[in-house]
């Protein structure tokens, strides 16, 4: 994934603590824990998997679109700029 | 978890197949393979996650509010029917 | 409306506040505003549908299906409780 | 807002078409109508909103960062064709 060279260590650390949140999510239907905290466990699961969404998605826009804070061309640098903010906003 | 005694195999084996998407996630960002497969990928979890969320809400309503089918008071069942359905239609 | 009758002139004015967003927007696009503060403008819409559902999804649960405050029966009282809870973290 | 001047009359339309749908919801409340109705009123407008944030977004990435069926750079234009796959994907 060459978007995420330089982040690939960042980004795999998100994943695995995603992962570990799945698995307590498995445990905590195995051992019957009240369903009010299932639910609580998977709604964080959902934020995590949407901020890990943003973080791919603004990688890909630098690394493969347009770097905003690296492009020569101003308007297309600032169209990029004013992209990955609607996309952070949008999967807050 | 009490209202998934019932459906607990059926919980588990979906919460297993999501963590088997987070692995195939990060044997992705291992193996760098191209980041519009890996966007794919995310979010294939992000919709089984929505899915899951779905379903442990719905199950909660039956189980520890009302059950629709099973309710005695007929406002209260009908209520109990279009929360489901507004569930389904929120986290399709 | 049986579910809001009480809280009526609540819904109402959050309703006519978002008329009013969908208005900027479509003045916006008319006037030709810079393409990035459109986007902020649906973004803004967006999150204020989604707190209006939240709303809407909490009243219907406490008029129609059990109201956590008042009902008599102690663990369908905390079951709607937490689905109360979960709608607000889900629709936040 | 240059990045719709193309498109603009197909924008404003679907916001038009947007706030007659935040009309129907707020003569919904006036007139008392079911609350199930209501909700599934409003889960109409959540769709319509998103869809008009992704085509919104969609538009932008073509106008102002990089059109995928014109720009030269054949890597950037996979790039954004790629990106507005997820984004198509993201917000159906």
């Amino acid at each position: 994934m060459s978007h995420t060279i330089a982040e690939k260590a960042k980004l795999t650390a998100r994943v695995r603590r995603l992962k570990g949140q799945m698995e307590a999510v498995e445990r905590a239907l195995e051992t019957e824990v009240p369903c009010g905290e299932i639910l609580n466990l998977v709604a964080s699961v959902r934020g995590a998997v949407n901020g890990l969404m943003g973080e791919l998605i603004e990688d890909h826009i630098r690394m493969h679109v347009v770097d905003p804070d690296k492009d020569g061309d101003a308007d297309r640098a600032q169209g990029a700029a004013e992209l990955i903010d609607v996309v952070r906003t949008y999967l807050k």
